[in-house]
């Protein structure tokens, strides 16, 4: 490979010849060797938007001339357009006020500007990354607002028509499951019927719930750190530059954002992602729930519950023919203990700020974003390939539904709980139904126990 | 000790003579021997308040006559008035439902009313734990119920005080220390300087944040299970038995509750506790970070940073005399651990629903309930015995500030960034002051220098 | 109540007049109302044992004259008597080395070591707290020192014969279901037979693997903090303490404890209750699996798989009469989560040391022993309340095995995976017999298929 | 693209034309497009050890012939020099038992050998993926096999050498700095001295614990469950292949490996990963302490402590210049919260399982194969970019020694605490030194201070 020498207030050293990047990314590359992940394209998006915001503001405010300005946000229009994707690639494990991937931003835009500009980047800093890329900025106060751009982008444009498309799927099968009667189950064991339909309400108002819940505690995360600069007091930035690069932000991607209330709370706590993480554990465990319902109401063909099919979407073993797994919903269940992990990684790294800075914003929003994608990717998967494919056992549930003893409930306004329970057990013991032995013991006429004992009437309550 | 003879559905069983609970609980007590946790007094009190509103209701409704509820309400009241105390032995981790405690609820209810009329309940269940203290309910929606009343009880009458009360000390502090110049820290390295006002104005922000996350988060605690009974249908309840109970519980509580809007979701998702938790672990990452910088400004006495002074409440060592130290940061911290590790106890049992019910209830809300009363009390603590008597030690502050060589960042705009870099390094190098080198590289007069670089102006920005 | 005055290097205090704890207590007591959890009684007589053997140990040495150590030992002697079971009334949640609770400690048996030599210890110091209670020691090694002397015991004395006697029931379960041959489930989809005993023998192998892990985790935990003293030095130690009271420990508790090889570590670092915690996650998990298997095996009694049956301990149900639910298994379940969230607690607290000291240890090993205790508890109930009454469904077994599709792989080796598939497949489709699909698509014959699949026969590989 | 039409049991399927897998890789690819992460290249390599493994072994078994085990042995070879990196493109979350990867294994390689047969794979199927590479295997035993023998390469091969690299620099900067005495701190409170080669001696005492508990955890991890095949019982397995394909592994890849003792636990529970993942946290734990530390004594450069200097590697600020900041701590310790939320996910999915399988291996491989990789990595980076370059600031060190108040500990044994304590606190109040107080006060001369108070002295016990 060939090689340029490019330097910083370190001195010199060696960067390949067409990379956009100069020597602090390139410093990077080489002292953070870790792991496999790097910085989401998500955040690196988020960066370019917030750039290209800042240049404009600047520009505004008379700090930065028309041409610069214009190169700049050209630049950062080609990050957008995915046109300098190789340019960034720098681990989540740096610096851990993400000041390298700020820097790699800065040098890469600085660099396309200049030649946008007409200039040899590799001789001619035209567009300098510190003074004029990155002016009236610090990766403290800009690190935490391209997090909160790019998961508000994510959880927005991504988590949040996932969950309404699964909902609607699930809205769906409740409306054609409403008149199936079935038998319900508490602690596994035979309990009251229910309809089918009422059971996929349920899944349906979680996740009508988990929605609310996101979408509030993404108001948090509306804030912006910008113009908080090095430590919140927003030294070197003009006063009005916080709300005119939120206000611009909110113009371009089209969502809303302000000026965070109070700098200091910005860079040094993620509270916001923290409660927000948390929205997403709580659909992540709505969504275990979901998907251990279906396979196990799916489960079989002959020996399982058997009251649902799914579709057969693979082959579900390498060794026994013919078998067809619930793999839609196992992929739903291992990102969810995927998220619960992130949300505890989350949590831990939010409490560890000191002073005017939490240097552990990489791995917050690496896992933050890592919990959104995987939600809303699964959540697709599964309705895609599972959820609209749902189909009742009509026979199977009928038949449970005529052998259960916990038909009985409906007995207890009549003859109280006491007696009911006689009958359940004396039935369960001698292996008869709950009409015999009631009669058996006296406690009911046939008549009545087939007036009380309806199963469609228990699906409700009645006055 | 002495026993009576008391029987349910599976038979006799010896009871203490004087307990007022009956079989079912003596059960539990005998089948679950496991740890030393008990309900939680509040989770009591709260059931206490819904067994009393579900008694109302059903009179009003015309299905329990004024007697038998009357004498119902009136064993409730006793239980909130602790009189029954010893009454609930029962242990945390029994059946999932937490059916073993709503029936030590009825039990100790039902003998306490057949007292209060008169009877000997050892003898004769003129009010009987299932037909009438438990009518038209099942434990599968009163627990739920108590465990939402309880959470907003907790919180808003303990947690939420406790953050207003420590936030308000905080904002004495942040006023009184306003005109404070200090040095900043972000990677515990020097930065550019801010006010200790501003420093704690942070505090006071998060805090803030906190309220408003833990309040929002409370809107999904409030709707209650109540009326779903058996499998969230209703059966054997009045179709306006939830609303009704849901109004008398808010008119006794004072507290805004309202009936769930879909029962099936309320017995088989936890999502509002969930949430929740997640807001309180964002306050308790908050509070880790904030009692983290009050130790370290006041590390020393003569070895640390040595910003702050706090309070000496107690010799801090047994082997080495005169030693002070941050306790109460100490047990913030501890606490906030615990918290973090609830939080994930209550996002793993949350997700464990199967069907009609999720029977991880007792773990999730002893969790919740042990997080908000820990907070609570360790911001109390944290407030009285030490926030209230944080002083500036300003000698020091003002060491720190005259030194330190980020002042230089206040020439960016006017040398650029790489010769201030230039300057910084330089005087770390060769032990100088910033002004001398900068004068001394020929950068600056002294008068630009002292123009550009005083450390009161760069505490905010300027146009 | 009565009051007395004592006083310490703070200042004067009031204490109760019969407490024999005196000043730093009391300071404690006032100063941390934080939560209802105390410090366990395991610790506590871990600390007795301790005090006890310093005080051995600096006679010998000695440092400490006979009639003092005696009165010392006595009054140690005492505490692990339960006599002195009051005293001990701190918080977990106070100085995060455990100071307050070492002094109270010291602070008690002095007091009545005092009264034992006759003196009244509300007037005269004979023996004083710090200079001979605690004498070579601080709070810092012998914190530290009791958290592994009370894990040691409690996993060993209750934990692990918990373990032990659970997987002996299992274990003879596993031997009397050793010919019952039943279907296997993969994926909750029916998959090749296995026998019952089999089935149980993964359990069985399962807690014989968590015994090895703990108690190889165990040996880290033997390694005893005293002698360390106040950073690790040894200051103020006699160089032969530590090893002499790490012997005087093993002698008189009769378990192998040892003196650290390296003091700094020992007190700033819980890698060895970290590695611990570990292992008792891993118990947790498997036991979760467990519980989760033996309820869903049980489950029914109609509507569910129902192979097998579990005793009927309690009523299940406040609404539906004749109820019974798998409750221990659910208690099982709901411990699990708590060990999951504990462990991440421990985690945390232990990575949280700074230089020479980690002050999150009464965090570390409240969340400890909760698990440890509540693992052998749930093991217990489980055992005895559960698994030793777990019987066969015979007829329900028998009636999977023969239905299921599953058995067509045992044609792979003779027909190939493709063709094995289709029988399985069509079968499933046209609800027919593996056995007349086979003969019908004209790979077998009836006798090729009876030779071949025969459900006995796959329930172990064969050359 | 070209497609070509490939098809399994499920039917046709487009595949890219110059892809070698087949139609379930296709099928998996279109099902599960979820997240960005793939399945780790060392699981990858570790499947086609087992693979290769396994064709050696039904090759001596005389079930597969020499010229298609010698193929398939070739085309294994080939993947494991990354010859075909571009050939298993799965996702991590896909079906829980992985039976997808294996079958991508399988087809890649039957594929290639049918190729390096002389056939075109495309039209002739001569080595078939289930018959002949998958032959007397199951997703369910290969998997978990393929994840232990990833597991343990990874933690053999680069985990514990990057342990063993950090801890011997740290071992050397520990003789270095053996004899330079500094002050104490707990608290983070001044406390009595050590010597700097002391508090580095925990570390390295730390470090060799973790490779003690990561080895002793890895124990467990060399049980392979080859042989189980789909349920446990070995069903079309030679009774002989599960112990002679773990001497195969161990015999090719020169580390130990043996058949598991009971293969019904080996597809079910994942206890070993669960407790190596715990081994990982306590490295992480112990890593996250060290790094704090080393960050901490390195705040600076004149607002800090300040003891240590380390290597300036990069520009620290965007915006303020001349600023150098601990970055490889702030790498390590964000990846230390990566492993906590990791072990966290791993236990909750090994919590998971099911009767005969537990369907969440991929997301425990993941995690424990992420957390392994990233811990070795960090401890490079840090060893290279920060620990070797690590100074004492020698001047720093002597100031904060000869100022400490706690000197006075060493006063115990000759005055006692009390007396004692009231040197520190009146110096403290009168800001003078302990020798000055001492005598002042009257309980020593200065002689006798001279010769009682020698910090050198304090660094050890004494006799």
């Amino acid at each position: 490979m060939k090689f340029r020498i490019e330097k910083d207030t370190m001195g010199e050293i060696q960067v390949p010849e067409d990379a956009y990047w100069a020597a602090q990314t390139q410093r990077s590359l080489q002292n953070f060797k870790i792991g496999w992940e790097k910085m989401p394209v998500s955040l690196i998006h988020a960066f370019a938007v917030l750039k290209r915001s800042v240049a404009v503001v600047n520009n505004k405010l008379g700090k930065l001339h028309d041409e610069k300005a214009n190169a700049i946000i050209k630049a950062c229009d080609e990050i957008l357009k995915n046109k300098l994707a190789d340019q960034f690639p720098l681990a989540v494990w740096q610096t851990g006020s993400g000041t390298q991937t700020n820097m790699n931003m800065n040098e890469v835009i600085a660099s396309r500007a200049t030649e946008i500009l007409g200039k040899n980047f590799r001789e001619d800093k035209e567009i300098h990354p510190n003074d004029h890329v990155n002016m009236s900025q610090s990766s403290n106060d800009t690190f935490p607002t391209a997090m909160h751009i790019a998961a508000v982008t994510v959880v927005e444009d991504e988590l949040v028509p996932s969950i309404e498309s699964l909902k609607d799927v699930l809205h769906s099968k409740m409306e054609e499951f409403n008149s199936i009667v079935k038998i319900g189950r508490t602690h596994l064991q035979d309990a009251t019927p229910l309809t089918l339909g009422q059971e996929f309400s349920g899944y349906v108002a979680m996740l009508e719930t988990n929605i609310r819940q996101i979408r509030e505690s993404l108001e948090h995360v509306r804030e912006l750190a910008i113009g908080g600069t090095a430590v919140g007091t927003g030294l070197n930035a003009h006063p009005k530059l916080s709300v005119m690069v939120s206000e611009e932000v909110t113009r371009f991607t089209g969502k809303r954002f302000q000026s965070a209330g109070n700098k200091f709370q910005s860079l040094t706590s993620h509270d916001a992602l923290t409660f927000a993480s948390g929205a997403l554990k709580a659909l992540a465990a709505n969504m275990m729930k979901i998907a251990n319902d279906i396979r196990w109401l799916a489960s079989g063909p002959r020996c399982g519950i058997g009251e649902l099919e799914i579709p057969a979407n693979e082959p579900g073993s390498s060794i026994m023919p013919g078998k067809v797994n619930p793999t839609q919903s196992e992929a739903v269940t291992m990102v969810a203990c995927q998220v619960f992990g992130n949300d505890a990684a989350i949590g831990f790294a939010a409490s560890q700020g000191n002073f005017e800075l939490n240097v552990f914003k990489p791995v917050i929003i690496y896992n933050f974003l890592q919990s959104a994608k995987l939600l809303g990717d699964a959540m697709d998967s599964f309705r895609e390939n599972c959820a609209v494919g749902i189909k009742p056992n009509r026979e199977q549930i009928d038949h449970y539904l005529r052998n259960s003893l916990m038909l009985v409930t409906a007995l207890n306004p009549h003859i109280g709980y006491d007696k009911a329970a006689k009958i359940a057990k004396t039935a369960f013991a001698e292996n008869s139904t709950l009409r015999e032995t009631a009669v058996k013991l006296g406690y009911l006429t046939e008549a009545e126990f087939d007036k009380y004992v309806v199963p469609e009437d228990m699906t409700g309550s009645k006055s």
